[in-house]
């Protein structure tokens, strides 16, 4: 931790700050510039500290040297980590191609869907059952019953299935018939959640908020992480920003990033990440083209008549088609496309 | 709801659209320009409408006209709300000011502190007991026994008692203290606990989202309100943007805006806004001549010494002297200061 | 400067980037911590050093200490700067109110409008003549005909004169006429124009980008500083984020934050920062009590009428009333109202 | 156009806004629906109409319909634009490759990069003779002594040379040395410049500003076009957000979105992009995955010596084997690499 004083800051508060990092079980370390001074502050404390030594006299600012995450870091784990659940791998050279319907509306809709996408080489089946609408009054999910018809779809397919739990109270239930529990964008700060998934043992999908930072979603990751599970997949599904022609901006650089600075999985969501179905398949390809671990898309056998986020889904043909150009592009960057059932 | 085809629509996409929107319920009025086509959808169906007429052949827009909430809504209820709990009387040209620590640390820093507050002219006590840390390795609060301390506070100063509840499952509990259940910024779309809230008799103070827009602030004080509890405060605390010398951007055009889309009160939160105790009076004057209903404000004996959000808290005698200079800048806008207990 | 290596950062690199630093002029003080190493960089150098260091191998990151501006820096002067410009008077303690419509349409309009902002208490009229527009097919302005019309209003009222400049190369024409040289928002990066306007005798008023830091704000100063005019006025106009309810969002924050960083006087523009007439007089006062130095106001005699901006441009009664608020506000905060002529 | 009506606006509002649509040429369509009044105007005017209609008594919004741009749109051109400047070749299938140094520095600089790049498959050299930097204390670039650098390079190479113009009366010198004069992002709404840049004989690269919306990039288009200079190429070089961990953000939906609304060629920017050399490999795979019609790469034979942009630039050993992963992705996508010279 570098401790910044302001130009005219009295040797009595560099003093006092001395003591406060001293306090806090840091080395402190002074530096005298030509016009300011700096405290260096050594040792490896990286919450709290920060926040106390900024509220000091005469501190103009505190800049972190260590990353706030522990477990989640390439610097304690220093190998990519690679997920196994049913047909999905996902990390290290694999591709986990994630697919299906905004909700679940009825068994005919998802049984379509799975067996669809799995011929067009997905390996993992998606759908909401408990949904988070923005509006009270919009369509709010099948709930249990969603999770049946999700079961089903998976005893007859085998795909993994991959669904969202919004509350603490709920992941037994979820995890029930889950294979992956997927922690949605609007609850990736929803700490009750995220120590409840951290506790049970399924794999867990945790979306990154429109306006969340690289940091808060690793110290995220690092609340499922702490409470003993270990399978945590990243996704990037895009941020708030000016932009309005696309509904987020898919910022593909995170993937990259990411993978300077975890070992976890990091796959891309391309229908969330542009909010239009025009736009989706060549998102997915560029996502691949940046190294993403995988991919999580929205699917419906008639988007027009989806219950929700139609706009933005593949219908299972244009679907089929998008899988057979990433394996075109996946082959270019070395990447392993899921392999099929046999 | 406009539905704007695409400018090479056919007709049998027109047509088509018309049916599905005749389908939905709707009165279909199609309006032919001389470059594109446009379908006016009449009748009074907010959601879900536009998603499914999003998603159809040859439209190249759905621009929706009606406000997609109710209750909240200044179209239903057209005068301005005015709260009282307790000592805290918030709205219609009445300012609440609501202050004390980010956290509850101790017996002596919360009685210290309200009886600070009440005597610089506050009405309610803010203080964290379950706190939502950005890292799982910082102070999480002291739980029941730091709402205990709240209500020991409340014993002796009368101050209403405003604090944050995290899960579903701990409503109840905090709700046996508080008089004001503050849902934060991070659960602004927590939509099992909007809902929890909104099954008890207490006030709910609902944060907006850093990347919330006003629609979705609305809609997540509809599912408050939806639920039967009509006591919502609104409060701005700053949204993310690429501005990085303040902690968030406090945009005070949200308050007039507000009040020109809904009558629940709108208090501004000039601490998590700027980030920076430097700026806090600042803005705390500001938001009340934009015609702010409120502040919330954090204050601490010693704010170096805080657990959290130090840098960001006034001193007690920071916020005397802020309160003094708030009692001008009221008194020029017309708002009544929080009449003091006897 | 402190230059933070890699966590696994050889002693060769260590050692390459201590001679780098040694090769800028600067001191190097190497400090091993416990997972990493940080070189500090000593001396007074602002730019390149640190795109020069950020380049070299084994680098994470490297932290400036120092503000890269100079002369708008309040290290260099310490007491906050009032100009004087006719009867327009902006900074330390006294408001600036510029108002007038945006664009210059004919002499009867602009007549109009200079004595009735004059009544109501405004020191200075704005109109643009040279008109920046986001599309070529709209109104571009009366040019040198508007610049006429402006300097006719001068010379009834007695008001300054505040136009835009939009090319090194109309510097001086505009110059001819205007009191103050406005640099627009989107040109508070066009250094030719910066550099134009820093060698002429006239102040200039420098908006603020609508994605500018605030650096590069003051950096946009310091080149017309650095050309010899020490007469600037900066202006915060809004920035651009995900909010769409208003044109921009207004960032109050800015004016206590500059206040804190450089002498030169800050005025707020209301008209752009919201984009809506219906906000602009609670966005004026909330600028006045967060202690802006002034004011820029769109004002029209019919903005329905007008040829650009009407939305967000008050009629000749809704200034006046504004400015009657004001009056109150500014005594709240201690703040003298611009002079009236006698 | 369509006019919304507040809710409780009078039939004579209704009545008066529809005289005004009339009053602009338009057709007024009045449809009354349960709760609100619209307007359809129907006919051909984009600019101007809609302000002075948003200025209206009772009207609560103005919604266009139309794009605000002609020129650049598929509607008025529905095949893509392929431009060929010497070897360089971009649009309509065929990627080109613009390398070279931020600045140009010095003769042996310029050409080793230029022999380089071409090497690796580069057809056009970029280089800055006139620097725009955020500091005016930063290095300025070599000027015109840096464009006879540049056209000796390309004596040498053939490769077409790529430099930014920063002034309307800078155009004239620059594009007697330059084959492509580049607007850069700071510039983009530098109307004058655009209209300069408009009137000469040469292709014109055109940044995104980095607050920019696409029709805003659009129209800045419709300037240079408008005054008769139909070679532009757009290049998005990212957006600026709330991400710190990246120098901007990269939004490459904008490729295919523009792909869907204009027939210019579409380039990207992975340097300024990300600002991290360890970054730019995969987002330029990505860019081209995302049916990108080119790339703007910075490429220094030593990048931590480089006078300007060294953190964000490749050496001439990166550069190589990027353009040996980009020939497979393209190869993947369908995209024609750009021919070698002979």
């Amino acid at each position: 931790m570098i401790v910044v004083m302001e130009p005219g800051a009295s040797e009595q508060q560099i003093s006092h700050m001395v003591d406060r990092v001293e306090s806090l079980g840091l080395r402190a370390h002074v530096i005298r510039g030509t016009e300011r001074t700096v405290i260096a502050a050594i040792g490896d404390k990286r919450e709290y500290t920060r926040e106390s030594l900024r509220s000091g006299p005469g501190v103009a600012d505190v800049v972190p040297i260590l990353a706030p995450y522990k477990v989640a870091s390439l610097e304690v784990k220093p190998h990519p980590t690679q997920l196994r659940i049913r047909d999905l791998v996902v990390g290290n050279g694999t591709l986990g191609v994630i697919a299906g319907p905004c909700s679940v509306e009825s068994e005919e809709q998802i049984l379509q869907t799975a067996r669809a996408v799995q011929d067009a080489g997905a390996t993992a089946l998606r759908g909401g059952a408990f949904k988070p609408r923005t509006s009270p009054y919009s369509f709010q999910g099948l709930k249990e019953e969603g999770l049946k018809l999700l079961a089903a779809a998976r005893a007859e397919t085998g795909l993994a299935v991959v669904t969202e739990v919004m509350a603490p109270d709920e992941v037994e239930l979820v995890a029930e018939y889950a294979d992956v529990l997927q922690i949605g964008a609007r609850n990736m700060q929803n700490y009750r959640l995220l120590e409840a998934v951290g506790k049970v043992d399924r794999a867990v999908l945790l979306k990154r908020g429109p306006s969340a930072t690289i940091d808060e979603l690793l110290l995220a990751a690092e609340y499922v992480l702490n409470e003993g599970n270990a399978n945590v997949i990243l996704c990037e599904r895009g941020i708030r920003t000016f932009e309005t022609h696309t509904r987020f901006t898919l910022p593909l650089a995170t993937v990259p990033y990411l993978h300077r600075k975890t070992h976890l999985p990091v796959i891309v969501d391309p229908s969330h990440g542009t909010g239009d179905r025009a736009l989706v398949a060549s998102m997915a390809k560029a996502a691949v083209a940046a190294g993403a671990d995988g991919l999580m898309v929205e699917v419906h056998p008639d988007p027009e008549a989806a219950m929700s986020d139609g706009y933005q889904t593949l219908n299972l043909e244009e679907f089929s088609t998008m899988m057979e150009q990433l394996v075109r592009v996946a082959a270019a960057v070395d990447k392993k496309m899921p392999p099929r059932l046999p």
